[in-house]
């Protein structure tokens, strides 16, 4: 497996967004020959012709060794790796048209973070239902605390490859990895998934708790309460506990939650300073992840039976006209637990 | 044990450093009679006077059912709970002027973060030494995220208290939750403390991350891989690694490391900015704990024959002349890794 990093390979990068075209950026420099494919012809040609994703990545220029391309099976015929990297929403879709052209030993890698919505599977479990089972059986998923802009800076940047598969791990691992941009990898594809896009419940309530005028005991307090009910829903799909101790979990929590420029933590904010929900949504203009991931993980919860109490108040605020002050109140007034509760929901200690 | 919750009882803390006193402050507003031991007669006597701690907490008005006394033997004697909040290093004296006493079913809780430099032992290793098997076996720590100056505004906070006695986790638990102060029970003592106790390192890292001009992700890879190192240093101790997730590791690691406040922090950015350690020391004019535990951990990684790559980059930074850029670059080019080599220190894989 060693030599690939001395390698030279064509790689496929499904999705433009900052995030596939910063990943696509990372291959370029480590000498790869990358096809990024994009939806829009007008953005391909621009890419093409400028080496600028104005609307991502506007302030950087991209290695030229980057050819983007919205021909999608042009971008994917004869690649012997793809990575995937579009909305969650969309992966379904944009899985049942590159399955025809994918070749039978590609190594497939998503980095999308959540659930497709009125599923509630998970993004390998969709993409899986899409591919050949071969292909399913060797895909992996990159995850971790990576603020795409960051990434393109060549900032320091760790993330995780996670897989069944070990061999796409190392094969993922070797593409990928140079110095400053570390790739660990982990065993627990499942664990790997979950973490990253429930993560995105507790960015909200970290921003409420700071909007509602709380300080740093509080957001800690949410942080890790947040990090162990879903280690105990996480636990309950069949992930592995310390999977949320490790980059996917912990890592990138700490870097939405504690980033200004999380959607997430705003539309939060904005939530525990009193404003109705509308409201924010209208203000920002946009998806915010998170309020679509606590509408998906309240049924998950409930399907599976898993105590979620954060969860559970964030969407009563956004679904059910609690405010974000009674909210708190409830968290706090709960009866006396055991930490270790954690993965045993029976644990709680009556009052 | 729930009756515990209505009586009011009678309990010392010794120790009127802030975070003693923030505690001695939230068992008086839950209706205790609380004796504050303090080691100046005349600090004993202006709180008694004017219910307030100029030095440590000056903006606090302090309950009137605190009262001081700088008299060891009229704080603890016939006191049925005694907790103990002083510093680290003079925990050892404190609990040989302590002990004779002492009544014999004594509750002894202490909430003590840091190592016996010269031992290398916990705290309650420590305290274990110097009171009868008794007392030490229902001994119980608190730790978690708390920074005292949020605790007296009443701001919501949780804790956690641990003992290998469950009855002494009960009765704390009891003694100190209220609406605004939750406490967890937790049965892993030794996880609790050394976790409460490593952080410290952590924050050093992730303030000189910030200091060298690093962004979001660099500083939660620290955080991340840095907690990864202390629950592998950890479990070789003998404690839980899902200790390490919960508030005593990843939420005061949190608290402290997003914190302006900390020290640590502040320490950790000035070396980054390429101070010299004697010079921050200097300029912060006060002990900078985290540079204490890095010293002492590198030790005991050495003497338990654990990898702990950022304890030993820190270590080396601060005590063998290394830059904190060299350092990051020595972290980042490490061979390629295994996640979960977090409990495992041969799963590294060779280049």
């Amino acid at each position: 497996m060693l030599e690939g990093a001395l390698l030279i390979q064509k790689v496929a990068v499904i999705g433009a967004g900052s995030w596939g075209t910063a990943l696509a950026s990372v291959l370029a420099m480590n000498g790869h020959q990358v096809i990024l494919w994009v939806r829009n012809p007008q953005t391909a040609e621009e890419i093409n012709n400028t080496h600028r994703n104005e609307k991502y990545l506007p302030e950087i220029t991209l290695p030229e060794n980057i050819v983007a391309t919205s021909d999608i099976q042009e971008a994917v015929a004869g690649m012997r790796i793809v990575l995937l990297a579009v909305p969650s929403h969309s992966m379904r879709d944009m899985c049942k048209k590159l399955a025809a052209h994918l070749e039978p030993d590609v190594l497939l890698l998503h980095a999308t973070k959540g659930f497709e919505l009125e599923s509630l599977k998970r993004m390998s479990e969709v993409i899986s239902e899409e591919v050949s089972p071969g292909i399913a059986a060797r895909l992996a998923v990159l995850t971790g605390p990576s603020h795409a802009e960051e990434v393109v800076l060549q900032q320091p940047t760790t993330v995780v490859v996670a897989s069944a598969s070990e061999e796409s791990m190392l094969r993922a691992q070797d593409l990928l990895m140079n110095p400053n941009f570390r790739v660990y990898t982990n065993p627990d594809l499942v664990g790997a998934e979950i973490a990253g896009a429930l993560k995105n419940i507790i960015a909200l309530g970290a921003g409420m708790s700071d909007g509602l005028g709380y300080g740093d005991n509080a957001k800690a307090a949410l942080m890790t309460r947040g990090l162990a009910e879903i280690s105990r829903l996480g636990s309950k799909l069949g992930a592995m506990p310390l999977t949320f101790l490790g980059l996917a979990g912990v890592g990138d929590m700490i870097a939405t939650c504690t980033s200004k420029h999380s959607r997430n933590w705003r539309a939060g904010y904005m939530l525990g300073q009193g404003n109705k929900l509308e409201d924010v949504l209208e203000q920002m203009g946009m998806v915010v992840e998170g309020v679509r991931t606590t509408h998906a993980t309240h049924a998950l919860a409930q399907r599976e039976q898993v105590e979620m109490p954060i969860t559970s108040v964030l969407y009563g605020i956004l679904f059910e006209g609690k405010t974000a002050k009674q909210g708190v109140e409830e968290l706090m007034g709960r009866g006396k637990t055991y930490e270790m509760g954690l993965l045993n929901p029976d644990a709680d200690r009556p009052e």
